[in-house]
């Protein structure tokens, strides 16, 4: 009872493109930074940015494609951490948990030994819905 | 005071392609399973998904486009409901709410008589907002 | 003690798209109206449109381009807002906060002296997800 209960932060992630992963990794990071616990449940477009190798191509969407190149820069100039970066730094923390959804898995034919090894768990949306419920704040990016 | 008190998923569906219609059903879908009560809220482009016949002819977005027919051929094989197949599965539950934006049907053009039977209510944002504050997850897709 | 605590809603705007634009601002509209907080952390694209004059000239996403002579025709018809109109009368009522985020306006090369002035304040995702902590309602749109 003398335990301090963590603020958590629940996010799915939906997509796979470069300024949503940004999305999705700076608010973890930040949750982690003021103490919070950070759950990312990754499926369909998401998801498939699990798969070893394949968080470092990400890239804009079509709206913005034009500003790829213009950004890298940007972003390399500012010497900005990738997202995958930004995930593995926190892996040590033991405050980001994540998730891949499992019936994503099936529908882009992804096996297990595809992901890079900072997935924790292989988990169904109930999972996701279970920790969001106690969660403080939940986000769909 | 004895009655047990529902958790709750709050959801505004702006989008109407078909990777966002799977994961707001999905996780409508998980939601029931585990006695919670799903309120979905469609707003525009996932408020034309409501008009009859619509969400079957729903598509994958422009990045993704490419993938239209491989993942239909998958979802086919593993035998997986569309979205509209879920939502029909879940109404006899009576813990599926389906609301329809009110403003967006004015912008888009659409009638009540417009909609599938499946719409439980025309309402405007404030609906949504009284239900999400009350919600224990809430989403925007 | 006395003091009514007012409900608050939590944005993180993303998007710099007509329709999630819209989306933002009528459901802060409607929070508002309902005597609730409204919060918007603008990010990424949407912090882009807080530069001067760059709101009234947002477009459809790729998928919706050809709608987009339409839409604004049946906005006008209807006398409908737009969403930088909404923000300005939203304003006087105090319950409306806009945050643009810092990281964001490295990224972009955007200045303070760029923004409109209904930004209330630059800030981190921190104070980000501080708010949203205490919010009842949280969004990524």
């Amino acid at each position: 009872m003398a335990e301090k209960k963590r603020k958590k932060l629940a996010i799915v992630v939906e997509s796979g493109t470069l300024d949503k992963l940004y999305c999705a990794f700076i608010l973890a990071s930040t949750a982690v930074s003021i103490d919070m616990e950070a759950h990312l449940y990754f499926t369909f477009w998401g998801l498939t940015m699990l798969v070893k190798g394949a968080m470092d191509k990400a890239g804009l969407p079509t709206e913005y494609k034009h500003l790829e190149g213009q950004l890298a820069q940007k972003l390399k100039q500012m010497r900005y951490p990738t997202p995958y970066e930004m995930m593995k730094r926190l892996k040590p923390t033991k405050l980001l948990h994540i998730y891949a959804c499992s019936p994503s898995m099936e529908m882009f034919g992804i096996k297990r030994e595809d992901f890079i090894p900072e997935v924790d768990q292989i988990a169904g949306a109930a999972t996701f819905l279970e920790i969001a419920s106690g969660a403080d704040v939940t986000l769909f990016i």
